[in-house]
């Protein structure tokens, strides 16, 4: 299953209408009715091959996820997870996270997940990562009051850059951790790349960044 | 002259009123009368035995630097380095740092520097901090409209907490580095600690926190 040719990924994505949501637009506003209860909704943007949302809407019944991922050939992997180990919390959206906006209304959502985003190092590439204020715009515009975004990175100079981004959009940051997995915190779900960094031996960097 | 006994420090500390200021309640507001010019005025809390502030002022001749440090037998080894050294721009005030605001005059100062500062780990110590609120606000009062705070440590829970204290004030970080020695900054000057911890192999973790 696993080894299915991505390449027929496009066609097969649209045969889970129940897991990847199709005409997102026509959602706005009407997440609840796709999940059939009123529990709190988090997303996570660029949430690739779903590992987090998959050990998180486990651990977590009563909170509905949704994963938001671009590519066809990624997501794929998320969706087989979801057919195996069969959680109804959890959806997928195929969807560019730069028109979030589209997709969920103001104060729609609960909060938003964003792990190990691609760190866009070069200065003229700013605005392509997910902690730049116009993406920060979004997440507060389809959040409720005071949401926060929870953030993990093993890129050092992403951290730097999204501390000085929160800061300067106002957000105050709650339980920062320099070394995640050397503090004490408790129900760390791993994401793909953070399995993969972590056993590199490389830090893992964690904030939660709140919208006052 | 390094190994002199510093019980006598007090009396000593009183000979050289040009370098350690007494009767720093009477300086409020005329700490440019203190240097003789109209320069900018920096302040370091906590300083120490004075390396910093040592290496700064030699580097910057056009900034007035005061060293704020509570303990006899500590400033007296930064009164020796003035006196070797001979700066005009570096004076020392032998005072406790939450009385600041006894000594200096609303929008007086244009930056603080806080290094290597007691991280206080017990909760219930929280106050302690220097990098706490109560703090934060002396700061933002003697200094200019959008001074700003330089904060150097090794220690990592003090600068998560030092990151949280400082976004929740509404301040901006900006140039934040994790790992200060391994990064392209230029121009720094070690500390006392810093000296001693980065030998150790440690990580320096630095900020500047700018208010709104
Ligand atoms: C480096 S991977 C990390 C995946 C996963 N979150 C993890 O921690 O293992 C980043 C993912 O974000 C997706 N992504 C990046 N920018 C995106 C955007 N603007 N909209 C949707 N997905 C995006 C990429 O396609 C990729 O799958
Ligand atoms: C850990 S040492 C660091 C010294 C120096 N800044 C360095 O980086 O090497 C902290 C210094 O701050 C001083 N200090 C701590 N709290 C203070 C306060 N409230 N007022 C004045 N000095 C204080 C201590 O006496 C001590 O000398």
């Amino acid at each position: 299953m696993r080894l299915r040719n991505k390449a027929g990924a496009s066609e097969e994505l649209l045969q889970h209408p129940t897991i990847i949501i199709q005409n997102a637009e026509s959602r706005k506003g009407k997440w609840h009715d796709v999940f059939g209860n009123n529990n709190p909704i988090h997303i996570e943007v660029g949430t690739g091959k779903g590992k987090f949302l998959t050990g998180m809407s486990e651990l977590h019944p009563d909170i509905n996820y949704i994963g938001v991922e671009k590519y066809d050939s990624v997501i794929i992997s998320a969706l087989e997870r979801i057919q195996e180990a069969g959680m109804p919390n959890f959806k997928l959206l195929n969807e560019d996270v730069i028109n979030l906006t589209s997709y969920f209304e103001q104060g729609e959502l609960d909060q938003v997940y964003i792990n190990f985003t691609d760190p866009w190092p070069k200065n003229r590439h700013e605005k392509r990562r997910l902690t730049h204020e116009r993406f920060l715009r979004m997440y507060e515009q389809v959040m409720k009051k005071n949401g926060e975004i929870h953030f993990k990175t093993d890129n050092q100079a992403l951290f730097e850059y999204s501390l000085h981004s929160f800061s300067k959009y106002g957000m105050i940051l709650n339980n920062v951790s320099l070394d995640l997995h050397k503090s004490d915190i408790e129900g760390n779900i791993m994401t793909e790349y953070e399995e993969k960094f972590s056993r590199k031996g490389m830090r893992i960097y964690r904030c939660e960044a709140q919208f006052r």
